[in-house]
């Protein structure tokens, strides 16, 4: 077990990583100054998993709890949902002050950090991630967010949680590709930051896919101390740190986008995203070809696609839609495009004003 | 004209006072680091008085610019139509960086600043506030909210504007009940932070509501003084400092609510609320009688209520009404209830915990 704080003043929070540690939440929350009512948001199959696990380590510390359950599809991150959400929320809260508890992935997160956010101007709430890819990633620092049909996370807050517990044993539950998911974000994290947990992703990337432990406590547990370092630097993204962990999101988002949501999960779009910005960085000379490779070869094995699967007729078509979609993406101030690019194993370098030529050059080089 | 500054290091802001003033907002939004693209919310009858002088402001520093109308009623702080607007501020977004004006009274501000805070995690607004309760009050201090059924401003966020211009001129299309429904602000900041103010009102109500300029220059320049001062000291109301501004409110949320939000406007309600908080004041032996009775002279000559209007027969089941919202409200910590009462003019005390039975009492004395 990890007990790690992510430093924020007033609003620092422990993010706690271990196997089998849900049991022992009603504990964790008994030290935190909430009041007793928890409204736990989840969706039906986690529910049905890890609901007791959960509901009987609150009862056993005097909270009382109401679950809600919102359909397990990005479709939940959707104003609509949110609305219901906090409408249902505002009943359980008439003579309560509740707090929430997101048991569930990044959709689940983000909409319950959202909901939380805007509810009374703010109440308290704790992540207790049950992917891989919200493990290592979504459910730490505090962004939260719900889509528009005009794009991804385009409604949102910073709000930061009062506590992430990151059980290791509610892995085992994933499938395959819901695994691969999350393998993005680590190798992700290791490309931009830390060469360690890149080569022990090489070396042990069968152990994770065979969902042992020790290994999948590792890349969590190295995974939260990059984001927690950098999210306590640039809590709001105002100074450029925490811009890294865009690398491969911006084509990541837009390539998405371009597919409607529905043929890439968000691991695969960032791990075809994190080439892209790799074939950029090639191109300008920042790294070598020989890393792209290792990074394509860790990016492959972890299950996920290295290239765009699309048919040559329609290519074309694709790219001008990821290229759109790039071009109304947050990233852009004022109209100029800041491109995360690496400038070796490790280190990345932001970059402005790519010509959109290379862009899509890049683009064009991962069908 | 009148230049204050309200200090919250990073997001500090200027609220500039003047008549006349909206002709040089172009200017002012061009110090400021916005992009170009102008997103002016706001109703059909301000449109009609005021759009054009500013849209040709903006015009003149080479702003664009979109209106988008939203009904001028209470009802537009509504969960849908904030959905409504922000789905079309992300379609009028798709090229653009745009930046909000919330033209118009408390509901268009509440709903503008929300809507800014949630898009893209926060983009900049700036207020231009048509109404003396939006000037002297709403427009400053970035608490922005929407309605749920449960319970007015249930949603919100705290979410500071870039500038907040008040031209005086613009109250001038205003009617007699919205000029009153400012004033008891107005009054309220005298009462609880202001002797000076106050003795001002009670000299120069009759000018305030001939509108003249001076008087109503005086008055909004009186309290956006003190909100701004409270607010740079306490922006999240965590310090107990900004609590006080919700003196009158607490009754006077719950008489809105009991009376379905159409029969006491905002103003007419904190009236009542405040001589609901003065009558407990007395009762605690913490002001004197006859401060209550000029209390209730002054908000009787600016043309609000001082009796809650409800027939004899129904009066009981109103009470409980009230107490039953009274009960809701968010400054409830824990199940202790905190009050603002007065210790004298000018000066306020948070009370906790004040016996049911005198809540009850005070409203039923204000029958």
């Amino acid at each position: 077990m990890y007990t790690l704080k992510l430093n924020l003043k007033a609003r620092s929070y422990n993010i706690i990583i271990g196997s089998g540690i849900i049991s022992a939440l009603g504990k964790y929350l008994s030290r935190l100054n909430f009041a007793k009512d928890a409204y736990i948001i989840t969706n039906r199959l986690i529910k049905r998993h890890y609901g007791r696990a959960l509901t009987d380590s609150l009862a056993n510390y005097g909270f009382n709890y109401k679950f809600k359950i919102i359909p397990d599809t990005e479709k939940s991150k959707d104003i609509k949902i949110a609305a219901l959400v906090i409408n249902d929320l505002a009943k359980f809260a008439l003579k309560k002050r509740p707090f929430i508890i997101a048991l569930g992935g990044g959709v689940v997160g983000d909409l319950s950090g959202f909901v939380a956010s805007i509810y009374k101007r703010g109440i308290p709430y704790i992540q207790v991630p049950t992917t891989l890819l919200a493990q290592v990633d979504s459910s730490i620092g505090g962004k939260t967010a719900i889509d528009l049909s005009e794009g991804k996370n385009l409604v949102g807050a910073f709000y930061q949680p009062g506590l992430v517990l990151s059980d290791i044993a509610l892995l085992k539950t994933l499938n395959r590709r819901q695994l691969s998911n999350g393998l993005a974000e680590a190798i992700k994290y290791g490309v931009i930051k830390d060469r360690g947990l890149f080569v022990y992703l090489e070396k042990k990337y069968k152990n994770i896919i065979k969902r042992e432990e020790g290994a999948l406590e590792y890349i969590v547990t190295a995974c939260a101390k990059i984001k927690a370092g950098i999210v306590s630097l640039d809590e709001r993204e105002e100074k450029g740190l925490r811009t890294a962990l865009n690398f491969g999101h911006t084509i990541g988002h837009a390539i998405e986008a371009a597919s409607g949501f529905n043929k890439y999960n968000h691991g695969e779009a960032v791990a075809l995203g994190m080439l892209v910005a790799s074939e950029i960085s090639v191109k300008l000379n920042l790294i070598q070809d020989s890393l792209l490779k290792r990074i394509e070869s860790l990016i492959g094995n972890a299950g996920l696609p290295v290239r765009i699967l699309e048919r040559p007729r329609k290519y074309r078509i694709f790219v001008e839609g990821i290229l759109s979609k790039y071009y109304q993406d947050k990233k852009f101030i004022g109209s100029k495009n800041r491109f995360v690019l690496l400038s070796g194993l490790g280190r990345t370098k932001i970059v402005k004003a790519i010509p959109l030529r290379i862009i899509r050059w890049a683009i064009e080089k991962r069908f």
